[in-house]
């Protein structure tokens, strides 16, 4: 084993889980025993947040305590508020985020208390807290001030409302109930695993929080779907769309939004069912040159790299009829992963083992020091 | 490889790298060829460092260089002070210093460009930051002001200074100098694995420092040279040591500072130097019982359990009469390691491949959803 170097760790099986699982000969995303994309078409967000967090889907009188749960929680402490608006314009929005996270720690009751109970108390309060954050730090970045709350509206569509000012109609709210379930959980992705990583030291919920938006925040991890929708406008018109793209490919340029270590043969199936989102939404929009240009894209990346779209490629252009600022696509993605990243890091506590690998260490060996410094 | 589980990546080598090496055969600490031991007695801190950073000892006009580089780094910008003043009293000070490197990022002109050129300049800049950054949180959260710069001192008697608000004398500057050196760099532990995930997704500097902070606050990473103190400090008086430990032992209480998952036969080669500086400041100050206090220490654990202190055990006594506050021994223990870190970040960027491990999944599989939520 120790001399095996194995590059980002490819393959190699860090972590037993029973959270979920991506079935690669079966091109299955498994969610505590469930297909995902079953559960997106059939249930809502909070239900699936329930599964993942609990381990089971929840009855309707357990739905209702949940979201009541995640109703009452409080608000925002305006201390946090005051400490986003209190960074630099030029702060990226992801490091607004991060700083919300890592600053929210200090008033949660229950932070060193690593207890499967305290743990699931915090998981509630992340759930009410990430949308408002999202939200919040959009709107402090941009010298605007958070919409107020909507308490009558549901989870997903208070959410979305929070992100545009305007209340959404049941297909909008519908539809990005759903894309929401698409990002929920996806097995271990870099920023997963370092919420385990992280949480391998005992170190706390929100630590663990804080490391996983840094990771999301690489152009290789997160950011894809933002990328994804500004060539789209930049394309400008569904007939450009292929030269547009052969010129890219001609010039080596990384096109965004396809391809996945994982899925090798076939469309990741969340991008087919947020596909299918796009097709109704489009229709209502009277956006139909929209959607024909994503499909034009998907069609000439096959032909010319065998590429299929991921999740990220057919998520922008949903979240970009929405009303959804292009700047949020990558927040809310991490918004709603919440409930994957509480369910791994509450797994870590209960079965820790610290992660910490060796090197190959391929520098010099066998210098001396020489001269001595005397005046320190 | 598949099919085999490492828990915790136990002895997995997941990187490659030029920096340090925990050459276990030999109980040798090599940081870019060097005994680590040697240099810390040599050498000051700061040539360390650029060692670390930049890959070479500095000659006296390269030092100086450096040295005047950080002396002329920005003080910590007002806006993150403030920050800290927002900040809930019931903040832990691990958790003052994440959120802190969090908002400094958007104040960061180089923050995207990830060059090696640009990448020196922000270490330069973290280096000037994180005594400051350690030291006004501290004084933030117990409400009072920091102490202000005194930048005619050196590097490590300024930060002795701003912790204690006392010049510090020749002798103590260059025991503190001493055990920054101690825990500058130490290859794969789980913070600067943290560090390299984030940096993996091509996510910045101040991103892998922030989740670095994270790791470093769980009790099984950083934490033990204050838990050390404390229970030192419990057992009162030298008389008391051995049968304070067992009784410990008999409870099946775990004690800090003892054991390495890579150092097994010997003491760790720093907590041997920081015993050699112990020695040095109890005569100083009168402290002989102090010093007899750790040494019982010492020997009733070899006899109990067969483990050598490590670096944390002799490095507290060190502090504490240097007169810092307890609280801040794992803080100063990462502002030490900022050197390493940024070595580690810009070495992941320079030879980046994404760290996405596999999971074995052990859940259930093939559950149908039966009941459709018809009215989300």
């Amino acid at each position: 084993m120790e001399d095996v170097y194995h590059p980002g760790l490819e393959n190699v099986i860090a972590c037993e889980t029973q959270v979920s699982y991506l079935d690669t000969d079966h091109e299955e995303i498994v969610i505590r025993g469930y297909d995902l994309i079953a559960l997106a078409k059939q249930k809502s967000y909070l239900e699936i947040a329930h599964l993942v967090v609990y381990g089971q889907l929840p009855n309707p009188p357990e739905l209702e305590v949940f979201a009541k749960q995640i109703q009452q929680a409080k608000e925002i402490p305006t201390a946090i508020l005051d400490i986003l608006r209190a960074l630099p314009k030029t702060t990226h929005l992801m490091d607004y985020l991060r700083t919300g996270i890592s600053a929210l720690a200090g008033s949660d009751p229950d932070l060193d208390d690593r207890s499967k109970e305290a743990s699931l108390r915090k998981t509630i309060r992340l759930l009410a807290y990430m949308p408002q954050l999202v939200a919040a730090s959009h709107a402090i970045k941009e010298g605007q001030e958070p919409f107020p709350s909507r308490p009558e509206l549901s989870y997903s569509a208070q959410f979305l409302y929070r992100l545009t000012g305007a209340v959404p109609t049941h297909q909008e709210a519908l539809i990005f109930d759903q894309a929401l379930s698409a990002y929920i959980e996806h097995e271990m992705p870099n920023s997963t695993f370092t919420a385990r990583v992280i949480a391998s030291t005992l170190s706390d919920l929100y630590g663990s929080l804080t490391g996983a938006v840094a990771s999301l925040k690489g152009t290789l991890h997160g950011g894809a779907n933002e990328a994804v929708m500004l060539m789209m406008l930049e394309a400008q018109q569904a007939d450009y769309v292929e030269s547009y793209l052969l010129e890219k490919l001609a010039n080596k340029e990384r096109i965004m939004g396809f391809g996945h270590r994982v899925y090798m043969n076939k469309m990741d199936p969340r991008a087919l069912l947020m596909k299918e989102a796009l097709a109704q939404l489009v229709t209502v929009k009277g956006q139909e040159e929209l959607y024909a240009r994503f499909e034009i894209g998907e069609k000439v990346m096959l032909r010319e790299k065998n590429l299929h779209p991921n999740l990220d490629y057919y998520a922008a252009p949903v979240f970009y009829l929405l009303g959804i600022p292009i700047e949020l696509y990558t927040p809310i993605f991490f918004a709603a992963r919440t409930a994957g990243l509480c369910a791994h890091v509450m797994e870590q506590h209960e079965h820790n083992r610290l992660f910490r690998p060796r090197v190959r260490y391929t520098g010099t060996r066998g210098l001396q020091v020489t001269q001595v410094n005397e005046e320190r």
